[in-house]
C-alpha cells in the first residue's frame, strides 16, 4: 500500500495486548488522536473496551471497532499460537494489514507470538530472521537504532549479520540516516572479547563493503551517538534495554523536593517513554511492538511510530532493498 | 589470616592496571588512606609510579613499594599470562595474599589475566567457579548482590547454580543479609522465559531448600531492591551492568544549569562510582577487580571495598560454608 505524507494513515489497534486493561488502551488512543490529526484506528478488542470507548467520548470517526474479544497469553508458545489463536485481536489486526485496509498494526501484546503471527500471517521479506528494532535517544534530536531487541530467543553469526543488514536498509527511514556507523554490542572493544558467535558476526558484517562497519561497542556507550545502529541478538538487547529502563526510572521517579528540581536537571531527550514501541524490522508490513506496561502517553507515541513508519512505506522499501540479501547473493544477482 | 575490625589492614595493590595511570594510582592511593585510617599499602608497579607517589607526598609509613614493572595487556590469553606474566605486578600482589603479607588484593587490569592469575595463585575454594560479584545500590544504605559479571565467558546451568551458592555463602559478609532473597536474571519472569541454559539453572536453584530462590527478575528490577542477590553469567551481567552505568552516566553528566539542580534532584545513593570494585567470589583469597577506567574516588572506594572484605574474613568463611557443595554433595558429607 503505497501512501504519501498527507494522506490519512489508518493503524490496526491489538486491543487486548498490554498490561493495563481497556483503560490504558482508550487513554492511549486519545492521546494519539491528538498527536497526530490524520490518524485512523481499527481497534480490535472485547465489548468491554468499546464500552469504554463510547463513554470516553474518542472521537468516533476516528476509529472502526471490531469485536475480538480472544487475547493471546503472554507468553504461548509459537505453535499454539498459529492453531489456537487465529481469530484473536492481534492476528485479526496483523490481517487488517495483510488485506491492505490498515497501513501498520500495534501490540502491547507478548513478544512470542506477536513474532510468530507476523511472520504467519504477514510472511517475511526473505533472507533475514525478523528483528525487534527500537530508536535510541543518543542527544537532542538526535537518535539511534538498535535491534534485535527479543523477537529471537538465540542468533547465530548470520543472524547478526542479517540484522546489521536489516538496520541499514531501514536506517534512512527510521532514523533519517542514510549511511549509518554500524556497531556490534560486545562486553569490550578488544578483538577477542565476547562469545565466538559475536566474533563471528564481527568478520561477517565487517566484509561486506556496503556496511559502515566500526566494529565493538560496548553497552554503556548505547546512547552516546558513537554508533547510528546497534547489532544485538535478541536476549542480550532486552538485557542491555531493560538495564537501562531500569536506571532511567530511577532518576525519573524520585519524589518530593527532588522531583521538583528533576525538572530542572535532566536531559531533556532522554525520556523514557519517547522510546516506547519497537518496530518488528523484516517482516511484509508495518509492525509495532509497544511495552506491555506502556502508560498513555508511551502507547499514544508507538501509536505515532507505526503511523510516521507507515507515511515512509517503510514496509516498501525494505522488501526491495538490496541491502537485505547477503553482500554474496547481492554479486551474484 | 585471620583479622579482627580493628586492626590495620594491609592490602596489596597492583599499579599497572586502569586506564589512568600513574596519576590515577597516586591519587586513588592518597583518598583510600583519608577514608580508611587502618589502611596500609603494598604497591607494585614502575619506578614512574615510585616517584609520582613520593612527590605526592602520601605517607611513606602507609605503604612499601615493591618495582614490579612488567604489566600486563589487558585482553592478554589465560595461556599467555600464565606462561609470561608470572612476575608481573598483578602476580606478585596475588602472591602477597597467597603468602600472608597481605589480607587483600585489588587490581584494575584486564578481568582475564586476573581471574586467570587468581585461579592458579591463590587456588579455587572447590566445587564452585569463581565469579566476580558487585554490590549493586538498591536504596538509602541497602544494597543487593549480583555475580558473575565476568569473570567466565560462559556458563552452564550448573555453573549458575554454584554461582548462586557463592553468592548466598557470601551475602552475610557482603550486604550484611543472612537469608538472601535469590533471582535469577531473565528478560521475562514468565516460566517460558529465555534460554534453556537459564531454565534448566532455575529448576537446579529451586530445588536446593538451602536457598531462599524467588524466580526470574528482569533487568529493570536490578536496583529495585526484589533480591538481595542476582545471579546471572558472565556476559549478561556485565551487558546488563554497563547499560545501567551509560545512562546513569547521561543523568550525572549533564552541565551548565542542569548541573546545579542535579545536585538536588538525583537519588542519594545511586551514585554510579560508589559501586566499582568487583570481588572475585570462590577463590582461597580476597580479590577485588576495580574498573579500568575508575576515577580517584572510585578505585578508593574499591580499596576500601577489599579492606572491609579483609576485615570480616571473607575469604576463611567462604572455603568453609557449607553452601559452597551443591545440595546432594551436602547430604552426602
Amino acid at each position: 500500500m503505497f501512501l504519501k505524507n498527507s494522506e490519512p494513515i489508518t493503524v490496526a489497534l491489538d486491543g487486548t495486548g498490554g498490561d493495563r486493561g481497556s483503560e490504558g488502551i482508550v487513554g492511549a488512543v486519545r492521546f494519539a488522536f491528538a498527536m497526530y490529526p490524520a490518524l485512523k484506528l481499527i481497534i480490535y478488542g472485547p465489548s468491554s473496551l468499546q464500552e469504554a470507548l463510547i463513554k470516553s467520548r474518542a472521537d468516533a470517526e476516528r476509529y472502526d471497532f471490531v469485536l475480538a474479544p480472544q487475547a493471546i497469553p503472554q507468553d504461548e508458545e509459537p505453535r499454539r499460537v498459529l492453531k489456537y489463536h487465529s481469530r484473536s485481536a492481534m492476528a485479526q489486526a496483523l490481517q487488517a494489514v495483510k488485506d491492505g485496509r490498515a497501513h501498520a498494526m500495534i501490540s502491547g501484546g507478548g513478544t512470542g507470538p506477536l513474532v510468530a503471527l507476523s511472520r504467519h500471517i504477514l510472511g517475511i521479506t526473505g533472507h533475514v530472521r525478523p528483528a525487534l528494532c527500537a530508536r535510541m535517544p543518543v542527544g537532542p534530536g538526535r537518535f539511534a537504532m538498535m535491534l534485535d531487541l527479543g523477537a529471537n530467543a538465540t542468533a547465530t553469526a548470520s543472524d547478526l549479520y542479517g540484522f546489521a543488514r536489516l538496520g541499514a536498509a531501514a536506517s534512512e527511514y527510521v532514523i533519517e540516516i542514510s549511511s549509518p556507523r554500524l556497531a556490534l554490542l560486545n562486553i569490550g572493544t578488544e578483538q577477542g572479547k565476547g562469545p565466538e558467535v559475536i566474533r563471528k558476526a564481527r568478520d561477517l558484517i565487517g566484509s561486506d563493503p556496503r556496511l559502515n562497519f566500526m566494529g565493538f561497542i560496548e553497552p554503556n556507550r548505547i546512547f552516546s551517538g558513537d554508533a547510528d545502529i546497534i547489532v544485538t541478538d535478541g536476549f542480550t538487547g532486552n538485557i542491555a534495554l531493560k538495564a537501562a529502563e531500569g536506571v532511567a526510572g530511577i532518576y525519573t521517579s524520585v519524589s518530593g523536593v527532588k522531583r521538583f528540581f528533576s525538572r530542572f536537571s535532566h536531559p531533556d531527550w532522554l525520556i523514557p517513554w519517547q522510546y516506547n514501541g519497537s518496530l518488528l524490522l523484516g517482516v511484509k508490513g508495518i509492525v509495532i511492538k509497544s511495552h506491555g506496561a506502556a502508560g498513555n502517553e508511551a502507547m499514544a507515541i508507538a501509536m505515532v511510530e507505526a503511523a510516521r513508519a507507515a507515511s515512509c512505506n517503510l514496509g516498501v522499501m525494505l522488501s526491495s532493498s538490496p541491502l537485505i540479501k547477503p553482500a554474496g547473493a547481492a554479486k551474484l544477482s
